[in-house]
């Protein structure tokens, strides 16, 4: 049994600190890197492109809204072609950055509102899979269980990683509980590893009702928003060991693939 | 006798227009593409693209300060490893967006103030040029004659294409005279094309008051600028095209090479 | 029989023209300044306030969200309190600029997707409506005739401008009919001048099917964004100036106040 | 004896945390709040000014470049019209946020390269003095003591608050130690006030090496920007407390001026 943990990186931007990559980064296989739109800048890019080497943590591209002041949580009205753009600029820097650390881009994961939206809608889904696309084939998409976007992976022929969360539970029909419901986020980093190991074990998404999901789960995302998120991702990746479970990096054709078979 | 024509392109912005580069495309043999920092968005670099391949006109990055208020005409104070950052970050984004439309990004060229620090000093001209090298070894640097960046391309191990003005007249040391002095500024096109022939007939820059000043040239620019932007690009390339030389596009390895032996 | 005439200006940036404020200022007794998010910058806001006052119109502030690449038309979801301080925050930019001028900012008008919003949202009306007061209980509130903004204007005991559009038409229930309808837009300066004298003779609003909606008109908005905008605003002007009807400006207490009994 | 403690206020930025304006609050009299273009936005900035208000502290705006990625550190080149409206609009945004909470701006005083800028250029220092008194006549200039600012203010009818630095050790000239040099900043909170209470017994500037610069004093700034912030303002306030002198605010005519005769 093999699962890949995820965190968003390098949100910093100028002067200012967001995260702390440097606690968070040893826990997780994958880093989803930020791309100087909703968050991060050329300079946060590169340092955590070294960061992400440094521990052997595969990166993926973290596109979102150019919204630095709502951190690309806010929902901006933009045409298909206007995201499938805005996807492909960003992974596009991102990867010349990498290049020229020896690193590559294997994955690409959407931020924020972007992520909401695709999720739910298809046409903003197939824009970010033609954006992943413009910018590679061989790039991964690592999208949320059940969302549009898996589906928009398929007709976009790339392949996808499928998205839990450690740290949040899910409503019965797949989508997170809101962030105002009490159980929504999980602080405690004992409730979080039982989430992640009991649906590894059941091999499907559990909603908090205890409802069972038919769906993959190639990696569980760990936020790292929440003054809990570092003991969390100890809590969870500590589990991981303990039970043997390999936590493996996501990575596309001629690295060691995660979840896809 | 063969020579490339150039011109920055792709510098609206949203709603902001500026230039017009479908009048202008069909006279250059390469364009210059902002990308989003100094001018320029993800749509437009897209649109640019697009209009490039239409008329068979190579495409290069044109990277610039992050400063769309000052257009990228204002000296930012920046370390080399935060330019070197910002250099490739821009290519990467345009590279990936060229790549989606099957075009490749031949050649960079540094917009405005970064140009200007890039031609005088050699610590900046080594920061671009290592940021070039970061996002791909084939990329071909656009550099003035003369200047600080075409020695940082040969420390970098980058193919040069050395670069004149059409449409500014040179000082007895090699740079621009400047925009203060009445000659400084080309408008009529028969002067253009006068002086671009004199140049490619010397084989060597040519100064106001007749200066010689040895170099190679391998590419005009026209700036797209001024008011008379259009009537001199048409000038200048007209004439060539009655003379005989060959208006040949800036392309890296695998491309028709212009001015690299 | 007295009306004004309003229509945005000041909506340039950095080196990026929009509109011809120039040719537009002597046809209107009012202008909307966009104050440095939307649209504008500290610059042109400055030249834009020198401009009105030589043609002896009176200025308002045009407080847009922050989002320069959508022009300020893209709805970004806010808090009240964040449209609050945003719309404090860009009537006191330009009140400070102003002041320096000798010239005082009379009225406020929300631009593009915030307009939209305060039309139809009582919450986003009141939120605007406070942002005003906030700055001075002296503004007036130019709001859409039949929008929440009237109201809200109502509880927050602001003085409102019933504001018309001389060159969109109307739905039966008084909204602009879209812009994807045909005749949305009037681009023959004669319809359009018929429009407002027909709305002014009938002393309320006719939709484009001749619904009659009953509602006070102070004020009507020339568009600035087409390319007929300049050829209507004439029309609309010559005709009030032929029929005799007053165009005054919308000036607050101390001017000459307009549509206020 | 009397004397004004100030510091840097507001400078959080949507999602991004900047200082700790909370804990350092209770121990100056005066702050100068960041006014959204080098940092800060109308969110932030309303918040501080409420902070301020409980703590009986008055504000001053604190404008910088428009250049968040470089949080106003460094220098733009601006022609003074541009430094002028720049400082005018920060100004106004922030007087009209406070109007609306029933508090007054009081002062102005420039942010980082602006103020390094201005405290050399006398052509700067004028543009930001025409600023100032552009949004009112009655705002204080907050100028270091022994600069440009001190002159301009004079030409511009403004009254100056002469300011030395608490945290920061001085060249024989009356510049600020580069901060390259080992002692140029203070950290250890005993050394900051026994610096303090120097000066105010000199009634003078004291250099690093013991030279005395004739100038009066009328604040002190505590920067927030070490780590050793908050321990240097409780060391500087206590020592002033145990000491005798009055810490009072720095405010304008109608309020208690500070070293103003």
């Amino acid at each position: 049994m093999k699962i890949s943990l995820n965190a968003d990186m390098g949100e910093s931007f100028g002067p200012y600190r967001m995260g702390d990559d440097q606690a968070l980064m040893p826990y997780v296989s994958s880093a989803n890197i930020a791309c100087g739109m909703h968050a991060g800048d050329p300079n946060v890019m590169a340092a955590t492109i070294d960061l992400a080497r440094e521990h052997g943590v595969t990166i993926g591209a973290h596109p979102g809204f150019g919204d630095l002041h709502g951190f690309g949580r806010r929902r901006i009205p933009m045409t298909p072609p206007e995201i499938e753009h805005l996807v492909t600029y960003q992974i596009g820097a991102l990867q010349a950055l990498a290049a020229g650390r020896d690193v590559r881009v294997e994955f690409v994961k959407p931020h924020g509102a972007l992520n909401n939206m695709a999720h739910e809608e298809s046409d903003v889904a197939d824009a970010v899979a033609r954006g992943i696309r413009a910018a590679s084939r061989d790039l991964l998409f690592v999208a949320n269980c059940l969302s549009e976007m898996t589906r928009a992976a398929d007709r976009a022929g790339l392949q996808v990683v499928h998205e839990a969360y450690a740290d949040r539970r899910y409503a019965p029909d797949g989508r997170l509980l809101p962030r105002s419901a009490p159980e929504a986020v999980i602080r405690d980093p004992a409730d979080a590893a039982r989430q992640v190991l009991a649906m590894l074990d059941a091999g499907c998404l559990i909603a908090a009702d205890g409802t069972r999901l038919s769906t993959p789960i190639d990696t569980f995302c760990l936020h790292a928003d929440e003054a809990t998120a570092l003991e969390v991702a100890k809590g969870v990746r500590g589990e991981l060991d303990r039970t043997g479970i390999a936590v493996v990096a996501i990575a596309g054709p001629g690295g060691s693939r995660i979840g896809l078979t």
